[in-house]
């Protein structure tokens, strides 16, 4: 196990998705996400990921110098075409302008759309908390996740982010799948040989299952929360794909492109300046007291507070990176 | 059982709001929202809140006579004062100048304070979708619900309703709490002696139990889907409290007025036009593409589908009314 300085790790994965057929800007943002989650302990959207990132860009089915065109809808809208790159550079074209309608105006909907997103979703939503902003951000994804009384999968994982402000540097951050588990869970468990919950999946024939495999190998996921998790799963299909113009999860197929891991569909982020609301107390001071109430009817931790505590630990030692990661990275620099 | 006109049992329900101290305003919008709801079939939120509405308003917690006062909070942001009295008239109040905001601008946030909130939260969205509009709304109510990790209840059931349109006059819609089971649904099964589902409510001593009556005599509801139906019940606290300037859940305190049912918190609705997004083939005939994806793999019921049956069976045969209920309403003319 190596402990990288998180810069050099940054600088580490420009350089493979600038070797893989990305541009230095789409290279940049792709590394500070990636490199992000595994500081923050997200595995399953850190450097477990680099390998899809890769074969998706040789596989030519996500554009990886695609260069997103911002086009104003209105006061409080924005329209982007992430021409076929990854949603990340094509939300950071739009933020600038996102944060300057949210602003003026109380709120602002920025509508992704061709749209590659592959990573958490909270760094998304984190950037415009810190700028004090209220942020929801949905994502549909690719099919594997089974609606009620569905025979096959209709919704991807589609994640839901919040992000707001608490005053000070803190804000309230959560990032969840519409699954029981997120997908790259699931991937993980049939790397690693762990059972997957109850509950969580089901195999091709439709029967509930514990193998991850079973759930990979034309099986399926599970909505959290049986029929109230589902209408989440469809709200964000709506808002994410018909509203934006990308399409529905289950609308991807990458059939001609072997390799392609990354579901080309379409983002949607709400903005909401707060400031425009209606607290007399403000609105982070009163987020921290909602935090207060929380901590004190006894629950310890907060949705974001363990990735703050792996970042805070990350910058401090270095970001942990296993030897083997480390080779197979570097082998990824000579395609 | 008497099968009530719909207009008639709106007439009945107006006279019984009015002969308790609500306005000839408040008296008709509150009316048609729960004889509404009896006639979609949500009997949860229907003539059953009636004895609730009446002693509440009896109790002096709520202002049947309030006047909401709408502040123009930016060119996408509405902020309404409810003034102590109920959430419908308040967003009656604010509907019009929204949708225009909306129209104009692409987004309109909706933020309303000092509210009462005791009816099904989707006939607040209903009237935006069928406007063409995509709605959002989200309201706290009273700490029934537990933490991950707490000792005691901090959320409300806290609905989450969607709404968007389908292309004539189909909309999607749902409204569901944060709880595995509604409020009322507990006091249902507590008055007809039905158990309560396994994983939806703890008693006093915080043990897992299927006893409503232990989950109403100082027991608590369980979130939907653990922590990520919590993580959703944290989101609707800050955005129905601390944006609107409401208060939250765990902070309504009704103790000095015996008789008192109806949380006074806050309420945010979002609209979005969908005719800003970046949809080609256009926003509704997308939604109605997803449903028919829904139906080919094999689910039958969109939500809303059943409250939409029951409707056009009532309008047509009359709302089935039990005739010890209408003796019970008739009752509550003579207060």
């Amino acid at each position: 196990m190596t402990h990288m300085d998180f810069d050099a790790l940054v600088a580490l994965l420009t350089r493979i998705f600038i070797a893989n057929g990305a541009s230095a800007m789409v290279a940049d943002i792709l590394a500070r996400n990636c490199a992000g989650a595994e500081r923050d302990g997200a595995m399953s959207h850190g450097l477990f990921r680099m390998p899809g990132y890769v074969a998706t860009l040789q596989s030519g089915w996500v554009d990886g110098l695609a260069e997103p065109v911002v086009e104003d809808g209105g006061a409080s809208f924005l329209r982007v075409d992430a021409a076929n790159g990854f949603a990340q550079p094509a939300l950071a074209a739009a933020a600038p302008l996102a944060m300057e309608k949210a602003r003026a105006t109380g709120a602002c909907v920025v509508a992704i759309r061709r749209s590659h997103h592959f990573a958490a979703l909270w760094p998304d939503v984190e950037p415009f908390a810190e700028a004090g902003l209220v942020a929801i951000a949905m994502v549909d994804s690719m099919a594997v996740v089974v609606p009620p009384g569905a025979r096959k999968p209709v919704y991807g994982t589609n994640p839901l982010a919040f992000a707001a402000p608490r005053g000070g540097e803190k804000i309230v951050v959560f990032d969840q799948a519409v699954s029981v588990l997120a997908h790259g869970d699931v991937q993980i468990a049939a790397r690693e040989g762990h059972d997957l919950p109850e509950g969580a999946g089901v195999d091709a024939a439709g029967r509930p299952t514990r193998d991850p495999r079973a759930v990979l190998d034309g099986g399926a996921l599970l909505p959290f929360g049986g029929h109230k998790g589902a209408a989440i799963a469809m709200m964000i299909e709506i808002m994410a794909a018909a509203l934006t113009g990308g399409l529905y999860s289950h609308e991807v197929d990458w059939s001609a492109h072997p390799g392609a891991q990354t579901p080309c569909t379409g983002e949607c982020v709400i903005l909401i300046d707060p400031a425009r609301g209606g607290s007399a107390a403000g609105f982070a001071a009163r987020v921290e007291q909602l935090v207060e109430a929380l901590r004190a009817a006894g629950q310890e931790r907060m949705p974001g507070d363990r990735r703050f505590a792996a970042r805070e630990k990350a910058l401090r030692d270095g970001v942990a990176v296993h030897a083997e990661m480390l080779a197979q990275l570097e082998g990824m620099l000579r395609t």
